[in-house]
């Protein structure tokens, strides 16, 4: 079975929502006498519930030979019609084991892939996000990637148009991935953003990867859960995917409607296909909650994923991103590194030092940190 | 340019959160003496206001340029990370005329095909929607087919699953929609669930096509526009699409997140490719906005595609979707046809009589209309 639980507003009834769902979406109407025949196929409400602050939920199972083993079929179950009834919001999902997509890669694949092992990743996006040429994506790689950044993307806003394509992006900087792998010995993976049509970005993802390049970029939410189902499936599209979580506040923001992002960013790019999640994170320039942030992280690693913490990273910020002994993850810097007053190599540069610091157990002050990279970082972000 | 009409809850400064996102989700960062070089990347802001209720607007435009022609990078772009910021909503969105990709058929081509030129169309969904053998939707088409009916659907939440597999249920119907056409002259649409992956439902589309089925049923928002697009692109798939509004109320149904139906269910499927599209109506059992849907159709109308008001449509229903001398509609009713007291065929036909009092310009109600199934499904569902 499919469990879902929902959350409603004060004023709802959550058990006569509950059977709307559980029959609702799956049989619909039937006869009465026709109730045996159809049992199979009937979602079971299981439990339904008012809090002290009046706010209900309710707990729905439904027959997982319903949908099709996708995501889609399965959001038009769970949520489908039933959205526009009124104000209803996923709090959890719980899937049978199999279901669904499973990245090819996760973190342990990405390790494997940048032979970087026994420590937290570091991740570059270029900047700024459009307007740049194929030999100013070529140029900036060359220098974070010879000053030991480990991946770097594309903006999720620079797609591919006639001015910037995405395979004269690659075509640009596949030789200096080569580069920096013969000067740094480490396979840097640079995560390319896919778009147009369903079959414009497959296609493209094979030319693209038959052009060198190692990683992709696709926003499921936006484009389509199915587009990173069958980019995590097909042969010719192995490579790791990093999925990122555009559109998902219109979704996930508001209290009463929608997904949580637990499920959201959470559930569904686990079984929609992701090796690696882009997540706003509190301790960032984006409002989430913490908690809801620390389940999200746990969750991708348990399932093998990379958790991959966004928006207003900097060197300073490091300390919150981490637990002793605990490197799952990859810290995705846009402007934190790339606007380093230094330039983008002191803002690689800067990481490195933060986190040798770290694990010395040394605090990362402006007051104690030596003249260099991470003291000029923090001078301008703070810590 | 792209224009974006945002609205914002009171207490969130319009103009400041419209620079944001004409910089934030364009450019981005750059060194102020590289504005020139950008400046065709750059986002404006156009417009900014408070209105009495505290309620901020912001009119921002985008160039054309920065995105792909289609819908998953534009939504990447307009709403994207900044999403993740806080409450915002899109209120409107103005696409240059040729954006994206259009439909093939529009309401014109489904008249076509159908051969039903002068008046409203009908359609009915298969239910249950679940539990069916393909012989059963054969016996349902019959007999809805000879009675009348003109178009009818699988339910949205019937994909393709082991123990009822799209391709059974297209082989069971062909057969019965040839019998349809030999008796009644008239091509009968059938438009079949696809789900699963981009992949695998591009693969599936063309398979059922070639099996002859004659009509499609997608849900975009769950599975992806990109889906929708490449379908109204391909060779192989040349089939009326029609679009479920399923998981819209999870975009749409805040007043201070997400989407506005108009744009929603209105342009992003007028430029993503629909045929046709399904919505709520305040008529029927759903909850929407009389004057939001009174857009809607008229947005889709004036894009030539098939408005299809969906839920709790019943025969009695009828006036309040017709207005005199307008055809432009095809009403969609799953239990109240299904579920006519005296079987799907009076359901049928209840409306045809319907649509016939109406044309005399003669009421709908239980005390005029003369015995027959009309009269039978306004006592069961009112008028």
């Amino acid at each position: 079975m499919i469990r879902v639980l929902y959350g409603f507003p004060p004023g709802v009834n959550p058990e006569k929502q509950g059977r709307m769902l559980a029959i609702g979406q799956t049989v619909g109407s039937f006869r009465p006498d026709e109730a045996r025949r159809f049992e199979s196929w009937t979602g079971v409400l299981e439990e339904a519930s008012v809090d002290a602050n009046g706010r209900g939920r309710a707990l729905v199972a439904y027959p997982s030979a319903n949908v099709s083993g996708d995501i889609g079929s399965l959001l038009v179950m769970i949520l489908g019609k039933y959205s526009l009834a009124g104000p209803v919001r996923i709090l959890s999902l719980d899937l049978p084991e199999g279901y669904g997509t499973r990245g090819r890669f996760g973190l342990a694949g990405i390790r494997e892939l940048t032979g970087v092992r026994d420590r937290p990743l570091f991740m570059g996006i270029f900047k700024p996000a459009l307007g740049l040429s194929p030999e100013d994506f070529a140029a900036i790689l060359r220098e974070v990637g010879m000053a030991g950044l480990d991946l770097i993307k594309d903006d999720e806003i620079c797609p591919d148009t006639p001015a910037s394509t995405a395979l004269s992006r690659v075509r640009a900087c596949r030789p200096v991935l080569d580069e920096i792998r013969r000067a740094t010995g480490r396979e840097m993976l640079y995560a390319v953003t896919l778009s147009g049509g369903a079959s414009r970005m497959l296609d493209q993802a094979r030319r693209l990867r038959e052009a060198g390049a190692n990683a992709y970029l696709v926003s499921p939410i936006a484009c389509g859960f199915s587009v990173l189902e069958s980019l995590a499936s097909d042969p010719d599209t192995r490579l790791p995917i990093f999925a990122h979580p555009a559109m998902a506040g219109a979704l996930g923001g508001s209290p009463d409607y929608g997904i949580d992002y637990r499920v959201l960013l959470g559930t569904l790019m686990i079984h929609g296909g992701a090796d690696a999640v882009l997540y706003p994170t509190a301790a960032g320039s984006l409002p989430i909650d913490p908690g809801v942030e620390a389940d999200l992280r746990r969750l991708l690693v348990a399932s093998g994923l990379a958790p991959v913490p966004s928006a207003g990273i900097h060197p300073g910020a490091l300390p919150k991103f981490l637990s002793p002994g605990d490197h799952r993850v990859i810290l995705n810097a846009g402007t934190g590194l790339m606007d380093h007053p230094q330039g983008p190599a002191a803002g690689v540069r800067a990481f490195h030092e933060a986190l040798e610091l770290i694990k010395k157990s040394q605090p990362l002050d402006r007051d104690s940190v030596p003249e260099g990279p991470l003291r000029q970082a923090i001078l301008k972000w703070g810590s």
